[in-house]
């Protein structure tokens, strides 16, 4: 079953704000078997909304719209699809209710009369939507092709989507999963160019095979249709040049299998975090039962947080400034005593675009660990924006971290 | 002049990663006021690509593709352009030496000849990639229409727009921006059916009105395009019953109102975090030149750390909860004596989901603040994933910030 999406609302197209639905609805897609083939994002426009559409319908047996259900001018979803489906506009009772349960959960009372929600095209039905005010609705454009139009605010796009749409939808029972072989240190020509010039075909054997380079790294995926290839892929990999360069087979991400492999080994890390500001914890706590092996982290953005809640001493910063090998591993070395952990990671760097001085170019980070048996800090040097050298040096303590895991 | 974006890579449809470019773009697109009409996401699948620009040239001056520019098989941007432009691939010496200039950049040494990189259809340009190995490419398909195709990796993305593709692009004089007036404290049903009925049409007579429903406020958007208008727009909003739901009036984020009013009072401000794990500071330090405002924060995740680095007492632990008024109020006290803050600001909460207790559901979170006068925490209740959850903690912590930077 082939789904497309479409996304519509100028403020998505003219930089006001971030698309937060078209990866959870991949995710959604690929975790239900289900096939999306492809994206579209208009503004707020009739003749791009059919255009959109008439594209849409080319592939697509699922289609979902987000957004435009709202109750303000800009919000064209009812009457484009009134339009071009060649229905009305008429009050729909159950869309009325829909509406109604909202004001109720909120305990607030509006004059539901004079709102448009209960409008909805003919022939359409009204969906539930348990977190907003606006029913989804939906639509048998053709036989067995349906059309769901869903709220675009995250949260309600979400439960439309996971509690009225997908009880709606048959299951699929083939089998498909991608096998992920993360590897990282070696960019994607290197691996397939020089290092193994003939695992792309040898993996070719067991599916779909797709390369994704990122920071650090490549992720090497097949996609498979029998679940004993798994396994097959794995033998096949750890006996090529690759296999010291694997971190990781399966889908888990960084942070998953960090969290993971320090509950197998009852360790309990934090952070001293300067220049990613946070960044190493917000990302670790983004994952659901890590307070079993996260202790904490302090954010020592300035000098004054150093000293005092890391121990860092004013001479090394004095002698050696914030960014460098010494105050990383004081800084690692406070951390450690401060919350009482078994590994300690730390951050120090410039992210820009201020704040380089002669020597340390923006970019430069001092990343640096301490165990209970050393400490030792190193300096690394990433190019980006600040956003991206945010990450990038996050991406390098939470590497620095898994090693020390790796070797506790 | 009308941009649609191509990107193409099945990792974005089928959950592997999350696109880092579109939002970028239409940034990039709204302050060169240039107007992107659509983006499209397809797979790596000739007849959708086809499809895609089929629909693309519909409407758009300028098509800019993303992806398939990599040496895997997967990787077929260059052999579709040459296909659907009906040109042969061909050695191009220029395309050759952009990519030798990145082996050198990197200090490497590959085999370029066994590359796939200088090959590349027929009367297309190459263009420089000043972070990557595959050089983008130009072709004007029609009359003054250009096809731009660029890496998918956003670093390369990014370098490519700015630095080969803005040059190529005629710069356009006319006037646009958005006034943005940002609300909060209220639902869009509200301030436009109850509050302010006439709002929308009074806005209209300036220019192009939207409405951004979001997390605990709405943003108003007029598309002006006389600079005059801005303050006509001001005055009219500051004579209405909205007045007291603006927060601010601008494009600026809520960290950066933050970091400007502080910086304007000269405040020192910090966190001490459990629920949100390092989300504020990190949100904080996203923003440039927040480090003279910006002390730090305490990422106190486990009770320990809440003890060791905050000063929480363990009998508070005991007969409260980390997730109480009381856990909150010393935390912040802690904080704001052990950082030597001006503000300090508290998280404590359950993001789930897992996590509850009798009394206290998922979504529950205590958000404290200490000055040098008093200290004092609130519990909020919010619905959400935990992703949502940490996001909603954060910024109610921030607006709480905000509220008592406006009032120090």
């Amino acid at each position: 079953m082939k789904f497309e999406l479409i996304i519509i609302g100028n403020e998505l197209l003219n930089g006001k704000i971030q698309d937060k639905n078209i990866h959870w609805f991949s995710k959604y897609c690929y975790e239900h078997n289900y096939s999306l083939t492809g994206v579209q994002i208009i503004g707020d426009s009739r003749t791009d909304f059919k255009k959109a559409l008439d594209k849409a319908k080319l592939t697509a047996d699922i289609i979902v719209t987000t957004g435009g259900l709202g109750p303000t001018k800009d919000d064209i979803t009812k009457s484009m699809m009134a339009e071009y489906f060649e229905k009305e506009i008429h009050h729909c009772e159950e869309a009325l209710e829909i509406t109604l349960s909202h004001y109720k959960r909120g305990k607030k009372e509006y004059k539901a009369d004079k709102l448009h929600y209960p409008k909805i095209p003919k022939d359409f039905k009204a969906l539930y939507n348990p977190t907003g005010y606006a029913p989804g609705l939906s639509f048998e454009f053709d036989q067995d092709k349906y059309i769901f139009n869903t709220p675009g605010v995250p949260s309600e796009f979400k439960s439309v989507v996971t509690e009225s749409i997908t009880p709606l939808l048959p299951s699929t029972d083939s089998f498909s999963k991608h096998v992920i072989i993360k590897t990282w240190r070696l960019p994607e020509v290197a691996i397939f160019s020089e290092l193994c010039p003939d695992l792309w075909e040898k993996l070719e054997v067991y599916g779909e095979v797709s390369s994704l380079p990122h920071l650090l790294g490549v992720d090497i995926g097949i996609k498979i249709n029998n679940a004993n290839e798994e396994q097959k892929i794995i033998d096949l990999v750890n006996t090529t040049k690759l296999k010291d360069y694997i971190w990781h087979i399966g889908s888990e991400t960084l942070e998953e299998v960090i969290i993971q492999k320090a509950k197998e080994k009852d360790i309990k890390f934090g952070f001293a975090e300067s220049c990613t500001g946070g960044l190493c914890a917000s990302r670790i706590t983004d994952i659901s039962g890590c307070s079993s092996v996260f202790w904490g982290s302090i954010v020592s953005y300035s000098n004054e947080v150093k000293m005092k809640a890391l121990n860092v001493s004013s001479e090394t910063l004095e002698n050696f400034g914030a960014v460098s090998l010494e105050t990383a591993k004081e800084m690692a070395e406070g951390a450690f005593v401060n919350m009482n952990l078994d590994i300690a990671i730390t951050t120090t760097g410039i992210a820009g675009p201020g704040g380089a001085t002669e020597g340390k170019a923006v970019g430069t980070v001092g990343i640096g660990f301490a165990t209970k048996n050393k400490s030792e800090s190193k300096i690394h040097k990433f190019n980006g924006t600040r956003e991206e050298l945010k990450f990038r040096f996050s991406q390098m303590a939470l590497f620095t971290l898994l090693e020390q895991i790796n070797e506790y």
